[in-house]
C-alpha cells in the first residue's frame, strides 16, 4: 500500500486563468511524486445539491430546462448551486431549491450522499438529499430569473423511459433513479 | 407543455477565455426565451468513459490515486478520457483505460448508461460499462507517465465502508456501487 506522499502532487505554480460568477479557472504546475513537472487544469465551483422528492401519487419531480452546455431541454431533479455568500449550509440550499423549482416543502430532509461530480478536473461536490413528507406551498419562492423551468412528476416506468429517450442523463437524476430503485426493490 | 423555443438561450456572443490539453473554457452572452440576456460559463470537455469491472472473487476493481483539484487521494472505478485526436469511440477508450489501470481485458464491453456530469456548466459526457469475463494481461498498456494509481479489490460490504470513509466519494463510483447493490438485489 503506498502512503500519501507516493501520490501526493505539489503545487509549484498556479496561474489564475479565469474568475466567473460561478466557476473559477485556473492551471497549476505540479512535482509528481517521482520529480517529473506535470500540469493540471482546474475548475473551482462552490457546490450544489441535487433532491429525489415524491409527490402524493409516489411520482418523481423532475424539472425540464434548457442547458447551454449541451445545447438542449433535459429533465433533471430540482438542483441549484450553493450561494458562497449566503455562507448556506447545503440542507438549506435543499430546501430553498425545492421551494423554488417545485412548490414543495419537506418536513425533513434526508441527507442521502455527496459525492465529487468530474475530480479529474473540477472541485464541485453535490450534495443529494431525499426530501420527506412534502407540502404545497401557497406562495412559493419565486424561481431565479434567469431559469426558464417546467415541473414534471413522473412514474417509475416513465422515468427509466425517459432515460432510455435520453431526456434523463445527468449523473445526479440517473443515481437518483437509482436510488429509487433501491428503495421499490428494499420493500 | 412548453415547446422547445420557450427554453432556447441563443449566443448572442460568445467569448473564449482558455484553450487547454483537456478543457476549453468560454463565456456566452445569451438571450433568454422572454429577450432578456444573461452570461453562461461553459467548459467544454472530450467527454470519458468509467468501467466497472469484478475480479474472479467478485470484488470491485478500484484505482486510488490523487486528485489535484480535491488535494486527496481517492478510490475510483477505472476511468480515463476520450482523445479525440485518436477519434476513439467510448467502448475502445474503455477497453484501453481498462488494461492500463488494471492489467485485465474483458471478453465483452456492456454499456450501462451514458451521463452528463455537471450539465450546468460543463458538457462532459460519462460513458459506463460493465465489464464480462476479465482475464489477466501478462503485458499490459503502460498506465499513463503523469499518474500514480494502485489497484485495489473490494467486497460489497468494504465498498460502502469506503463510501462511509469518503475514500469513495466520486459519482461515476457512488453511481457503480448502486449498479452492483441492484446486481445483488434482482439476483
Amino acid at each position: 500500500m503506498l502512503e500519501y506522499e507516493q501520490f501526493e502532487e505539489k503545487t509549484i505554480e498556479r496561474k489564475e486563468i479565469y474568475h466567473g460568477a460561478i466557476i473559477d479557472v485556473a492551471v497549476d504546475d505540479v512535482r509528481l511524486p517521482d520529480g517529473k513537472l506535470a500540469k493540471r487544469e482546474l475548475v473551482f465551483h462552490p457546490g450544489g445539491v441535487g433532491i429525489i422528492a415524491f409527490d402524493d401519487q409516489n411520482r418523481l419531480l423532475l424539472v425540464k430546462q434548457f442547458r447551454k452546455p449541451l445545447e438542449k431541454v433535459i429533465l433533471e431533479i430540482p438542483a441549484g448551486k450553493i450561494d458562497p455568500e449566503e455562507s448556506q449550509t447545503p440542507e438549506r440550499t435543499a430546501a430553498r431549491e425545492l421551494e423554488e423549482e417545485t412548490g414543495y416543502r419537506a418536513r425533513k430532509l434526508k441527507h442521502v450522499s455527496s459525492m465529487y461530480l468530474s475530480p479529474g478536473f473540477a472541485n464541485e461536490i453535490m450534495h443529494i438529499y431525499h426530501a420527506i413528507d412534502l407540502q404545497k406551498v401557497e406562495n412559493p419562492l419565486a424561481q431565479d430569473e434567469d431559469e426558464v423551468l417546467e415541473l414534471y412528476a413522473l412514474t417509475f416506468a416513465e422515468a427509466k423511459q425517459a432515460i432510455d429517450d435520453q431526456l434523463i442523463c445527468d449523473a445526479k437524476t440517473m443515481y437518483a433513479i437509482q436510488y429509487w430503485e433501491l428503495l421499490i426493490k428494499g420493500k
